[in-house]
Order: C-alpha cells, then sequence, then structure tokens
C-alpha cells in the first residue's frame, strides 16, 4: 500500500527529491519479453524536459535515463528484452543549484505544499519542493514509455494515446480548429494553431509580469477495447481520476463530457448505439468511452484542469515556521504555466492506468 | 487488490446485486471500542433511501441494515463496542420486482453498464443493472457512518462533514443565498430556498416528459486537521478523486477552485496565509484544504458532476446482445435526477476517505 | 491491505465470531462463467463439520451455506454462473451456547488468544475465542471450494488436491502404506489404515484424560503446470507458507523435503532432471514442487504442524484480566485434535493460493 | 500487489540482478525524523558480505551503500533525517565476471529456479541466477537496517534481534551451551563454541569434496510489547512464515516448538501465566512469542531450514532447454553452505516485518 506506488499488477514506484542525488522508478509486473533499451525512453523525457523553451523552467538537466535492472540480452534474441524482473530507471540530478532555495528554508510558500508537509512530517525538505516537486513526473514519463510498449505487448499494437493543451488560462482551443498534427509544432502542445499564436503572447506577458497561468490538458485514447475495467471501486475512469489527480497542480478530473454533463438532458447523455463494420457504433461520446467504470471501445477522452503556478515574482502574505507574519517573493527557475509540462505527464498516467487494466482484464476474465 | 474494496487501512469490501437475495458490506480496520449499534447506521440509510419523493425511484424497500459481526456486548461496557474484528452489515432486497426488466434482458440501454458489463464478462446480470447498479451505494452509505464514527474517535470529534447538491441541471444555486440549514428542507439537499423551488418546477416537468436531469454535488468537510493525506499516489486529493468517480454517473471531479483553477492568475490561485489564534490563517480557499495532497487545516471542499440518469422515457437506437439494431425505451421505476441521491453516497465517500488517512497518518507518523 | 483478506486477485475477505450471528466470506476476483450453486460447496462444508465424530467438538451446527451475491441465472445459461462480481456466502450460527463460556470472561486461557487479544484491542470477544475461534476456517473451506472450481476453470481441470494427516501426536504413518482411498474411511483422514486404528485409541485415551493431541497435515496439489508463482515476495512457497500458518494452531510449515532439507547433502537435494513424455520429469521432489518460488510441474508438498488444543480439563495456572494469579480449567465443547479438521483447512488454502497464482499468472504471462 | 515488495505500512521494493549493473531497494513508509546516514547501514551489509571466509562464495563486492533519497539534513537538524519520503538504496555490482555462467545458458541446473523462470517468463537471465540470486538478499539486509531503526523510533528502543545458526547439516548446537555472544566469534554464528569447531570441519569436508551443506536458522526478537500482529490472514507468525519463506533456499518455518508442537500434549503446549513485576509472565514459551496471530510479549522466536546449495561439483543429471538429456557441473564461485548468509537475512526479515506491524497497530489502536 506504497504511497509512492500506482498500479495494481503493472505497478510502478518512484523516489527522489528535486535537489537529491537522483531520482527513478521501478517498474514491478512488466511482462517478459519486450525489447526495451534506453534510447526507447529517453525521447519522451527530452520531450518533457524543462528548458526547452522561455515557457518551461530554465533548469537545465540532461536527464538521461538508466535502465539498471529487469531487461537481459541473450544472444539469441534480437536485443535486450524484459525479463519479468522489476525494471529499475534512474535520472541523475545534475543541475541543483540548492542555494536559490535558502530563501524558502524558513518561509511558506502560498500555494505550495511547504506548510502541508511541514505539518505532516514536522520538518520538510526545503530544497525546490523535495518531494513535491514537478520533478518526479519524469520518472511517471519513463514509466509510461513501457506501459505504452507492455500495452502494445498485450493488446497487439493498437492503442494511441495522445495530449494536448485545450485551454491556456481563460483562452479556450476552437475545436473547429483541432488538429492533432500542430502539438508538436508549438511550445504549448496545442491542437489549434491560431490559439498556439496567441497563447504565446497571453504566457509572454504573465512571464513577464511574474505572474503565471492554469491550463486543461486533454488525453485521448485511441483503439482501447471495450471491456477494459472493473466495477466498482476499480473503475477505469475512478483510477483515471486518481491517476490524473496525481499530477502536481491538478484541480479537476474530467471523463467525456465531464463537468458538462450536469446539463444535458438524459437524450442527449445518453449516446445512442448503431452497428457498423460488425461492430457496435456510438453516435455521439459524451460517456468519455467509459460506462460502469469498463471501456466501451470509443475514445477515451480525459481533461484535467491545472493551476498556475504559485511560485510567482509578486511578494505574497505568509508566515514562517515560527508563526511570524511575512511576505514571501519566490525566485529561482519557474514554469510559467506548468500545464505545459503536465500534458507529457498525463499521457504518461493514461498509458499507465490502461496497461495495468489490460493486464488485470487478461488475468481475470482470459 | 480487490476491485469491490475501498481504502488501504480502513478499507470497505462491498458485495451484491440490485436484485439478488441481499446487499452487505465488509468494513475491516475499524479501531475498537467504538460504540456501534444498528440504530446508528439505520437514519443514514433511511435518508438516502429511494421511494421518499416523487424525484427518487418509487422502488420500496425498507433497508434495514443488520449488524452481523464486529461488535460486542461485554456486560462491562455501556452497550456495543466495535472489537477490532471485520464489521459485516447486510440489508436484504425486498422490493425485486426483476420482471421489470425484462425488456432489457437482451437490448443495451444507451448510456448503461449493460454493453460494457457484456464486453468484460461475456455475459450479465441484467436485472435492474446487477452489480452496476445505484443499490450498492446503500452499502457506501452504511460503512460512511462508521467511517465518521472512526474519525471521530481518531482526531477527537472535530471533523463535521456535510454534502449538498449546487446545481441541477443547468440551474446553478445562488452563493450569496448557501444556508446548510435549507438542505433538509427540500427534497434536493439544496442550500438555496430559492433555487429549491426552482429546481421543484424544472424536474417535474423533466419527470413528465420522460426525461432526466444532472447535477452537480458539492461536499465539504470542516475540522479537518493539517497533515492528512500523503504524496505522492496516495494524495488526499487523488484518493478523493477515486473516491467520487467511483460513484455511479459522475462524471467530473473538482477540488477546491477545480475546473476554474485554469483561469485564475498565479496571484489569485495562491491563497495567502496570516496567523489567527495562534494558528496559521488563510485569506481564501481555492486550494480546496488541499495542498501537495496534505490537508491544510481549512475546509476541504469537492464537487461532484452528476450525468442524467440515462434511464428515459424516450426511444434511442440501440442494439441487442446478438447486434440487431432496435429501439428502447427504458421503463421501471427510475429517479428523474440521480444526483440527489448521490449527495448522501458522495458524503459518505468524504467520511471513508478521510477516516483512512487519519488512521494512516496516525500509523506512519505517529 | 484487510488483515481479514486473502490472495491478490483471487481474493477472499471472511468476518464473523463463532457465537455472533452469522460468518460468512466476500470472494471477489473470482472469472465470470463458471456454474456455482450452493450444493457444490455445501458438501465441503458437510466434510470439515464440527460434531461427526467423537474425535472433533460436539457443537452441532448445520452450517448451510447461502450464496448471496455473484451468481446469476440468466435463462440462456445451463443453471447458474458467476458473473464476475463478488460471491458472498454466508452461514449462520444457529448452536450459539454462549453461556458455556461465562469462566473464561475474566480468565486468560493458556494458550488461547485470548491474552493477545485483549493486550491489542483493549478488550475481546469471549464468546468461544470470538474471531480468533476455529470457526472462521468454515469461510476458508467453502470459499476453497470455488478456488478449486476457478482453478479447472483457468487450468482446464487438470489440478487435484488432496489433504490428510500423516502424524498425530508422536505418532506418525508409515509411508510404505500410504493409501489416498483411505482417508475418507477413517475420523482422522488417515492414509495409513493400521495407523488409524492405533490413533483411534491414542486419541480416545487423550480426550478422557481431558488432553489434547497436536498434528501433521500433509497437502499435495497434483497437476499444477510449471511457472505458477512469482518472485521474490510473491513465491509460490512463501505465500503457501503464510497461508498455511494463518490456519489456527499451526505452528511449523514444511515444503518438499522441508526441515530435513537441512541434513541433506548438495547431491541429495538437487533434484535430476531427465526427460519423459517430451516433458522435464524430475527423478526425486525434495524441492516438494517449487524452485526460486515458482512451480516445477511436480507435486506440490506441503506440511503443517498443528499444536494440540488449548482447552484441555487439567487445571492449569493463569490470570485474570486484573492480574490477579488463579486456575482456569476450560470446559465446554472442544476438539481433542484440532488438526483432523485443520485437514480440508489446509486443502482450501492451498486451492486458493493456486487459483490466485494461476489468474496472476494469465494476466502478466499471457 | 508488487510482487518484489513485501510489508503492508512500511514497505520496501527490491531490484536487479546479480549481474546487472546494480542492486537496490526503495523503502516507503518509514517514519520522518529518523537519523540515517550510509555508514549505519554499511556494518550490516558488510557482515552479511561474500568474500569473509572461505566458507562463503569468494565473489568479491565491496557492497558499498549509496542512499539516493528519502533523506534530508536541515541545517537545524543534528545530520540527516528521514523526511518520510521513500528511502532509495542502491548497491554497485562490481564484480560480475558473467563468464563463469556460460556452461549453464543451456543448461538446467538441478535445484536451481533455472527451470522455473524458464517455465515462467519463456526465457531467463542466465547470469548467475539473474532475479533468483541470493545477492538480492543484500537489499533486504539494508533495509533491515532502516526497519531496526523505525522500530526503535516506534516503540521507543526496547526490540532487539538476533539471529544465529543452530544446526549445519546434521549437526545441531547443544542448548546448554547457547551463547549469544559466541555468534561474533566463528564464521558461522553458531552460538555454540565447540559445535562452532566441528562444523568448521565437516563444512571444510564438504567444501573440499565439492558438496553442500544445508542449515537452520534461529531468529529471536526480545522485548516486542504484547498487542502486535493481526488476525486472521495478516497474523504476525504467518507474516513472518512467508518473511522467511521467501528467503532463498528456506525450505521449512517454526515458530516456537515449531514441528514438535505436534508432538507435545495439550498440557505442555499451553505456555502458563504468573504476575511478575506487574506484568504477566509465561512460565514457558512452546508458542514463541504469539498467540492467536498476536504476540505476548515473549521472545518471539522463528527458525528457518535451509537447504543445501544446490551448486555442487558432482556431475548431476539434467537436460538442456531445448529438452536434451545432458549433465552438468556447477563452477563458480559458491558457498558451501548458504545458511551462513542467510542469517542475517533472516534477522533483517524479522525487523522488517516487526517494523511494519509496529506501525499498523498504531495505525489502528492508537
Amino acid at each position: 500500500m506504497s504511497f509512492n506506488s500506482f498500479g495494481r499488477i503493472f505497478r510502478l514506484t518512484t523516489w527522489g527529491e528535486s535537489h537529491g542525488a537522483a531520482i527513478g522508478v521501478v517498474i514491478d509486473g512488466c511482462p517478459p519479453g519486450i525489447s526495451l533499451r534506453a534510447e526507447d525512453i529517453q525521447p519522451a523525457l527530452d520531450a518533457r524536459k524543462p528548458g526547452t523553451s522561455k515557457f518551461v523552467t530554465q533548469r537545465k538537466e540532461p536527464d538521461t535515463v538508466r535502465i539498471l535492472s529487469g531487461v537481459f540480452e541473450d544472444d539469441r534474441t534480437d536485443g535486450p528484452r524484459t525479463t519479468g524482473a522489476p525494471i529499475s530507471l534512474a535520472i541523475e540530478n545534475t543541475d541543483q543549484r540548492s542555494k536559490d532555495y535558502a530563501d524558502i528554508r524558513d518561509k511558506y510558500r502560498p500555494g505550495h505544499a511547504d506548510i502541508t508537509y511541514d505539518a505532516k512530517y514536522g520538518f520538510r525538505d526545503y530544497r525546490g519542493g523535495g518531494r513535491s516537486s514537478a520533478r518526479e513526473t519524469a520518472c511517471r514519463v519513463a514509466a509510461g514509455v513501457v506501459a505504452r510498449m507492455a500495452l502494445a505487448h498485450v493488446l497487439g499494437g493498437a492503442v494511441s494515446i495522445k495530449a494536448c493543451l485545450v485551454q491556456m488560462g481563460p483562452h479556450k482551443i476552437n475545436r473547429v480548429r483541432f488538429d492533432w498534427s500542430e502539438i508538436e509544432k508549438n511550445p504549448f502542445w496545442c491542437p489549434d494553431a491560431t490559439a498556439a499564436n496567441e497563447w504565446e503572447d497571453h504566457l509572454e506577458a504573465a512571464r513577464k509580469a511574474g505572474s503565471s497561468m492554469g491550463a486543461v490538458v486533454e488525453i485521448v485514447a485511441s483503439g482501447v477495447p471495450a471491456g477494459l475495467g472493473a466495477p466498482v471501486y476499480g473503475k477505469l475512469d475512478a483510477d483515471l481520476a486518481s491517476a490524473m489527480m496525481s499530477i502536481n497542480a491538478a484541480k479537476a478530473v474530467e471523463i467525456g463530457a465531464g463537468i458538462e454533463a450536469a446539463e444535458l438532458s438524459g437524450e442527449e447523455n445518453a449516446d445512442e448505439i448503431r452497428m457498423k463494420d460488425g461492430r457496435p457504433h456510438f453516435l455521439s461520446n459524451r460517456a468519455g468511452g467509459i460506462l460502469g467504470g469498463i471501456s466501451t471501445g470509443q475514445d477515451i477522452v480525459v481533461r484535467v484542469a491545472v493551476k498556475p503556478t504559485s511560485s510567482i515574482l509578486t511578494p505574497r502574505k505568509t508566515i514562517t515556521r515560527d508563526g511570524e507574519e511575512t511576505e514571501i517573493v519566490t525566485k529561482g527557475r519557474h514554469d510559467p504555466c506548468v500545464g505545459i509540462r503536465g500534458v507529457p505527464v498525463a499521457a504518461a498516467m493514461m498509458a499507465l492506468v490502461l496497461a495495468d487494466h489490460a493486464l488485470l482484464h487478461r488475468g481475470q476474465c482470459g
């Protein structure tokens, strides 16, 4: 029942603080026989990596992943294969500059976990947030790559998982212009080229003002077969909600129509069903691909609302550990919109949940 | 890793179908020495019970709970006490009328779990939804009472958990008129008397039209001490998200500012801190009482969006098990707004998550 | 992480005290589509049932099992089938006579859990042992039947699980006379007819003297395919050790050569391998069918040593709850050798562990 | 439900193969505020380390442990302290010489996990046993040090855990000469100086003959308060049985009187109770300190029988992966008695189980 673990049968355990020696993840329950090299994982880390544009923290980390266990290159196989043993991945922390954080040693940053870690543990690792740092999500992204491979191994390669930003601050994309091919062309994973241009101005203004912006991430998994998930507390949507809410700064999770489902009539809500190519075909997808906690075979659609970075240059009222009232300005290297880096993390969490349920389904229902 | 279990150290396992012999719940991990009688649990079941107004399903069940194990009346104690052994609660199903459901034996109801249970399990218990029925939530409400008692036992009685409906269909309450004392005065758990009157008309119109409406439930826990919760995959908000999304018909979960957090500036989002009565005092609560997955000591505020009942009288396109295209009209006794019955269920889930974390915190941090 | 639950993917949760209203078990994770009726389970309970000879407690319970959930008789299937939902089984307690236990309300019985339950929980259910009573094992036996069915469903019916007593007190069977067909012909599940006759005299003498005897149970599973189990903390033998040691009165668990493995030479210990009928064939089975925590395909052989019943008529020194020194004589109905009733329980635990690992293996390795 | 994890609330996850880059362990659930440095852990690894006498494998590893996360040195504390975050420990593999194992690439070693890993996973890491190597136990020993610290932190330092060898091959110690102070004076952890001398000759003879010997480890925990443990599947003895049986080469686990409990009369078995210094005092300890799965306050006494090393120089009949009959001689560096190195491992497992139950008890019963 480890708190730093996620998943039932495909299970990861992450460790490490933002300013310790390294961070890492142990993946247990990955099926044997899957081809896996560090080079398969590295691109996902590079895509998530800070420092790639002025809109993400300027911390420079090579974020080079090492595979320490769980793969073996038998000379009878074509390259290293997973063995069924736990896969240990580690990433060294190289750019730690913890001196930047001296100011927060005694002051709580409003909107941060500083005050709650202290309340729970009696003291805290104040170096850049310690365990509460978004740096932990690099481990999720690395494990997410392995999860995608496991998913392909179990389900035959059909599943595609994509994620993008559909809103930055109050600015939403125009769904008419939605184009997945756009997400790699702008620094925001924005599927709407026009919106991406506008966001650039908005975010640049926020950054210059020392402020920050929230965002909404949308994750879509296509090709998931019907029948994955499990009632009633291991529902696919309940697991996705937990997975997404565990991402730093997440404040809301929606499935399909999400919050707007409350406003629909019963007629609008119930996705009608026809046959197409010999299989059930839904005429709409308000359900977001999940009914009763089990996949319908449609796209699984999840959205996560992410709050703005709390580390801002505007002075904010706060207190010290000793209960003195004071003010704080959070300097250091910070993302003006953490939602951007949340995109690959959310996609990774989708992959982890689906890999887990695909294996579980095979175990329980053959 | 039972799918029908919830919680880590305070853990419940529910069983039963809507039209089987009975439903029930086994609660494991409840501390010993707590005074518990069936009469303590019954009122919560009565409050949730169908058939109490024309706005909830007319199914008539006495819903009488029996305590089958886990309490013992030593003649040296003042009444029965929990012993630390598993507490087994059972509720008989008395009004089963499964003939009403004959029509859905072969047709999938759009928006229901019929088609996904079949996809997962190869066949399904079609009597009123079987395991996917909202009837399972009676077990959650019963267990929620025990959770509240455990919480009081561990934390000293300070925690208060309340829930209400803040939106029905597109109609939101006016926050200015929010008054907890109103929720027992109308059949909707509505904290705004004026809105309650209006909702009555809206829902009556929907009911007469054979349609249904969605809703938004808000749950507030006051008096939760700072420091409950656990990074990074056992976050209090991640557990709450899972708990709430596991409720039938839930499509979105929000913590604090929720989906609107995406629209806030960094300055607005970061709740400032002062001292008051020798303790930290936050000047706002966008965080909803949780930072870094750990409670701040403020009110914990969660909202759940619930979709409209899928069982409607309007004919809908669907298919049969054998893949034939057809139409369906769902007769039988159904709630025009399942969100209403979701209110005590959501409050119970809050109690369960908090009891679990209170015990866990005591175990880990003394 | 419920303490009253066992298993990972095929998971049972038991509840109930010896003198409460009922006892029961919830089985989660049973595959769907298995034919299951109460009549399938009842014979196993009847075989375990007290009161069947003068060598087991004279408590008379009909021990009638009811299936409350998890099976459904669709008119398209030939009789009730498991649905994949939790299977709830309940057995009423009818012969409670708790007055017999008044004497132990304040005195601790040496060798019983009385004193430790009090130490842990602050008070205890003193009616016949409450939760520590062997009555709980009826639930294991009932669940064991379902486990055997699940095992047959997943592995194709090949597995056979048998158990017997190979030692009573200091009296061991003669392995030369070992004959499985004997175990139903005597009241001890003894596979050696000659030993059974002798045991009858020994046990009768112990019973008359108000004393009791220990025993050794042997459980053998044949037809288990190679490859079940999982390193390094979910080893098949580690799970079996936990399962068997959780049985009331168990004090030792052996796999294969067991304790005698310490005395073997390396040459004797390493079971040599040949081919036979195109499959690996071991020339001996010191390993007891398990290497590295994974099944070899040979018989899985486990032995459990069970201590003598602590409830004896000889006065024993003890203390009261209040710390006064006193003596106690345990009257009431007790088994002179609890090992006898342990035989079907141990077989059930073997079935549970194997069903769990068969499902897990299918999940992880396809 | 990770197979490479152990413990409920104090939980470790180990990773790594004998001939990979490194091995390691992640410890989750360690309470915050405990002083912890690598120097605290290193001595335990040095004591377990191979190469320290001719009776353990001549593999030379410095086995230097690094703490990669979970501790933090705040300048307000006296040295590094655990933070409540996962503690990641890693040990590099430096002496890998995997060429020694070329011969076993295609042949199964009798008595090894070679054949079962292949059966389960479809292929295996044949370098020195891969995941099945005893090298994994270095991680247990390292985690065991942290467990001892956690135990002292929670229970106030009273618990002492010791382990020794009480039997090598057929040669048992003389209990009359039992002296804990002897165990560090001979290479066998033998508490009987005379026996140790004799064992030296026996083991030297076995080593020269290319053979190997089994052993029995005894582990004793003193100062454990009454009340730790949990019925009915989380019993202290059931958890200990699982923990000990998960150690490489273990074939039997005994608690207290163990296998001999079967031969005791009810009178002998039931440890009588008196008062001493105001607390319950048992006149004997057949129970091994555990009744009903809960500690009595007496010494907890566990024995583990370990089979002889399977890697021997005598040629043994075996088969190849392709099913050809052949013979094998296992060269390489091996322990003539793996039981020796099992002593600190078994002590570590005792510490892990007790730390877990101490934290659990605090959580559940305050």
